[in-house]
């Protein structure tokens, strides 16, 4: 097997304690519009977690989803490559991916890397960026058109 | 067959009105950052045809896309039902997406209708919102979650 | 006096009329997440009005204020000079600003215009894109930091 | 003095820490649309420096600015209250403030901050973000409006 290939399947511990760092995240979340929590956690390549919680406003345009906070605090902190995410909500009995916003922000670093939609309670449905976008409008195309 | 699969099939010359829509539409768009035009025109389903082009800032997080710029102006013109959207760029041969913020806005007023996705000389991929979101996040789950 | 100031002082009967518009506007907020109607209706440097509404999203970050619903619209019907901006939603007894969004969005395409803020009850306030916006981030500084 | 007051004149030490970490933030950005980078510094009231830097999206809208990253992540890390933020860009002659959508989501978090627009050379303007967000739309006023 490729590095590749093992980095897309992570270990069962691994999961857990991505989805155990998005929990943390989801209490710090700041959202008194929506009171809808959400916590996200990217693995890094380089294995460092970083977590992300949803941040509203007054003016609703300007609400940050814990996915994007995530991804950019990652980015602040030098890292762009990524093996995986796991998001956490409540969501009831169904999984429900990202939103349109979430999923753009993830693809601009990657289509290959897993999402692992959680809840509370730990259990979670796996996918990935790619198939959350398909036919997407990426950086790799942006460069391309721009050749 | 249903009217809802009826209106599942747009007659080949309604395509191309709407893409033609669309074309003209692009001829409007305000980008001077990006430099990249975009039109779109979304068919009601009352029949109407609402058009829109990018709208880009000097703050590139205001920008607002063809798509979105459709989608608004017929919520304020009254319409919140549609049956097609044509989105036109120049895209290389490759037939490329709406973005997420457009994905997700679409998805707010339905999954089942139809996106065209078309080039200047008029050739075009279809697919509908729906398979362009999958595992979406959408109204209908946050009515769900808040009973 | 120059065609500038006096485009600076609308007559009180247009005022009337554009507040009017922003009312008229309102009634097609789809705003089923705030429950917070808002209407704004743009005075072209042409004479033409035109209107626009919030319109929101299940993923709040998707929400475009009724101002920048107008805006986009106006470009998209080849508008891109303006007068005056009315905006009116339920304001309790104080006068409001546009949310940030918004102001950046309005300074766009001019920082002299004129903005009624104003009531269901048509009293209104008024104030400039450039005072609402001061020390401004906009496109001839965009174009003086490229040169 | 009360303790407000001191809060709101940084020492000169202090500022140029915060000015400093925002130059070093910087760095990180990614902003490979606008070539344009730019770094943020949060000071929180309990005197921790969170840093942000802009991170671009191949869909413009999806940008987020260095000051919003600052902020989403410092709500991630579990902080509310800021005492001053500094953010620093090439911007030629002029200080230039931040755009409104970062305004918009800095006064989320109070009004009477201190705002360090800041150069690579470290000269800055100080001023606040209620100077910057005049007749501001704030939390406090949703609140009110909600009662
Ligand atoms: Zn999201
Ligand atoms: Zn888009
Ligand atoms: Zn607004
Ligand atoms: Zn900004």
């Amino acid at each position: 097997a490729t590095t590749a290939e093992i980095n897309k399947h992570l270990p069962d511990d691994e999961v857990e304690e991505l989805i155990d760092a998005s929990l943390a995240a989801r209490k710090n979340s700041y959202s008194p519009y929506s009171k809808f929590p959400v916590g996200a956690a990217l693995l890094t390549n380089t294995g460092e977690v970083i977590t992300g919680c949803n941040v509203e406003n007054a003016s609703y345009g300007l609400t940050v989803c814990a996915e994007r906070t995530a991804v950019c605090r990652a980015v602040a902190e030098g890292h762009r490559k990524f093996r995986a995410i796991a998001i956490t909500a409540e969501m009831g009995e169904k999984f429900v991916g990202p939103c349109g916003m979430c999923r753009q922000t993830l693809a601009e670093f990657g289509l290959d890397y897993e999402v692992y939609l959680s809840r509370p309670d730990k259990t979670y449905m796996k996918t990935t960026v790619g198939k959350l976008l398909p036919d997407s409008f990426n950086p790799e195309w942006v460069h391309f058109e721009s050749q």
